[in-house]
């Protein structure tokens, strides 16, 4: 037998595509920190730990503009993003909806940043950057057993 | 006062380099999970949750060579993994040294794979390949306040 099946186990310990949407969008609403990885357009990727504001349509970021996680994020446009941990992932793929510098100008992006996040980036050291971030894809499985069928948003379209 | 400084806070509870890398030593040698970010040669980043097999001077994992991140791998040489968790992050710039299939010529790789991890990937559906990834830098941080000074390997070599 092998390490990614257990035929031993019963088939309702998988969860189906609405349970785990639903579990999905609880995790995204305790706007919880996790990983962004990142490319440059010549291809070196880069990942950081990040806190990802769920608005409840895209995942809100801050990061340094000069960073290379803001420099790839405004080449290349795209990311992708993991939640929870490796024994029960949400993986998330997105595309750079906007960008906006934080401080007085960035209005209901700051607003929404600083009441779910409980900071302000403009504060910190150095131009920090708003990215929307727009999910695209994304899969959610706990432990290989649940590799099957992890897919729970296609296309910007929730499955479950 | 901003959210990366917090001025009360006792020097002491910054690690030292040496701590830092005593720490990750000890992670590492744990041979758990964490997340591998690569990139394609056109600037798409992938990430992958991934158990990594600590040899004493490499990462080894296992992954299929057709998966997007075989092939990012095979392509560029190069990867960002993150292990521990964000609130005890630990990041690791690597370069591939070695790619070998799973399976019988897999030689002293398999051995040390299945010894660590306790499975097979020749026994799994498709065609494993183990990546040997060489550590060039490594940052290690507990929290914002630690950021400053988390280098502990540059040019691999550890600097504690």
């Amino acid at each position: 037998m092998g390490h990614f099946t257990d035929e031993t186990a019963p088939m309702s310990t998988e969860r189906t595509t609405a349970q785990r949407q639903h579990d999905t969008l609880e995790l995204l609403a305790t706007h919880g920190r996790g990983w962004l990885a990142s490319a440059s357009p010549e291809g070196a990727a880069h990942l950081i730990a990040v806190s990802a504001c769920w608005t409840g349509e895209n995942l809100l970021i801050a990061t340094r503009g000069d960073s290379p996680t803001g420099k790839n994020l405004a080449a290349t446009r795209t990311a992708r993003l993991a939640l929870g941990d490796p024994e029960n992932a949400v993986l998330v793929d997105v595309t750079v909806a906007d960008q906006r510098r934080s401080g007085p100008g960035s209005g209901e992006l700051g607003e929404a940043f600083l009441a779910a996040m409980g900071w302000d980036p403009a504060e910190e050291p150095g131009a920090w950057d708003y990215f929307v971030l727009r999910p695209v894809r994304v899969q959610a499985y706990r432990g290989y057993g649940e590799v099957p069928g992890s897919t729970i948003m296609r296309d910007g379209r929730w499955l479950g």
